[in-house]
């Protein structure tokens, strides 16, 4: 198991693995520290002696998780859960909140990015050179979640670039040509989940694929 | 939302609420001292200003959830969660770890107790006294969880009376005439839920059914 934060999205189904069959946790220390020191219902993952073994992970340098497959956690702009305390916050290192993967194996390259803040020019230079990105599709439009839930804030505020208007995902990587290309992470607000949407002829005429439960993919 | 205990398979699923509906959680002071001072994820269910209410519970102390419909917290003796910190446990009162719940509306009476550790005489009357029994149906027998995982522990030693042999709910509420009588809390291990087995034949024809997702029970 990689985590790429400690969103609960991304880390709670972590405890539904409790107890017998043993496997790695991979996280940056800082995300280690709010699973393992703030929310103690993580214990029962290495309770039982030898279940879980947590390894530290450290953005830009790579890791072997099993022979012939390596991943390098790529360091993103995000930032923690709302839910982390002032004091985690202060021990928390901002270069370990959020981070999105590169995995080689077999010679090919998947970039896997989740939560996607922003992307720079070394972020773009590597999905031009992978083969399959597995992309934020969070939200359709920047203030979609507002429009919902006044209380809630925009999508770029929480770590999403969306995937419409100018400088979304859409039209930022809209001439890139070697990888297939498919949005995952996908908000239920999301209309590209309606298959008779203008929103999902949009992504499908783009090139993009959307994601679903138990999809399989062959490089 | 009324918690009988801080348990893992009994607490988790309120995080999938975080956010937007508004809604009441019924738990004792002990269960929410784990859940909100020990686990910082829990903080997602009351950041939102009003989304969660959190409303103490005593053993003993009847309360009203919606006009009509009141409900009995009953201390049952079970212990804490593994997982709770030495700590946490010396600042957490015995009666407050595990309870069952008897709930009344419209005349009729329903006893819930997916935990069950024992039962005594007092225990004894309210199920006598009750029309819908939903009782803890973990597990069929008190060595079941050793032999599928060596270092688990009995039955009884987490706090759960089997269903079959000496002692067992089969036996204890044979005579039990009047409430409607359904094993729920099922574990995967329990061969009751193979409904071609001996074991299924045994507590059907004892006169019991086992619980489903989803299952509506009108009385």
């Amino acid at each position: 198991m990689v985590l790429t934060c400690a969103e609960i999205d991304q880390t709670l189904g972590l405890l539904l693995l409790r107890e017998m069959q043993p496997f790695t946790v991979y996280a940056t220390g800082s995300v280690r520290g709010i699973l393992l020191g703030d929310n103690s219902m993580f214990q029962m993952l290495h309770r039982s002696a030898g279940q879980v073994r947590w390894q530290d992970v450290t953005p830009g340098v790579p890791f072997e998780v099993e022979p012939g497959m390596e991943i390098e956690a790529i360091r993103l702009p995000g930032g923690y859960p709302s839910y982390v305390s002032a004091e985690r916050l202060a021990q928390s290192r901002a270069e370990e909140a959020v981070v999105g993967l590169a995995i080689r194996c077999g010679g090919r390259a998947v970039l896997f990015l989740p939560g996607l803040p922003a992307i720079d020019g070394a972020l773009m230079e590597r999905m031009e050179q992978s083969d399959l990105l597995l992309l934020d599709g969070t939200f359709w439009s920047d203030d979609e979640f507002i429009r919902v839930w006044p209380e809630a804030r925009t999508a770029r505020a929480i770590g999403h670039l969306p995937i419409s208007g100018p400088g979304g995902t859409l039209e930022r990587l809209a001439g890139l040509r070697r990888p297939r290309k498919i949005f995952i992470h996908i908000n239920n607000t999301n209309p590209i989940l309606d298959e008779d949407s203008a929103e999902y002829r949009a992504v499908r005429e783009a090139g993009w694929d959307t994601g679903w439960d138990g999809m399989t993919i062959t490089l």
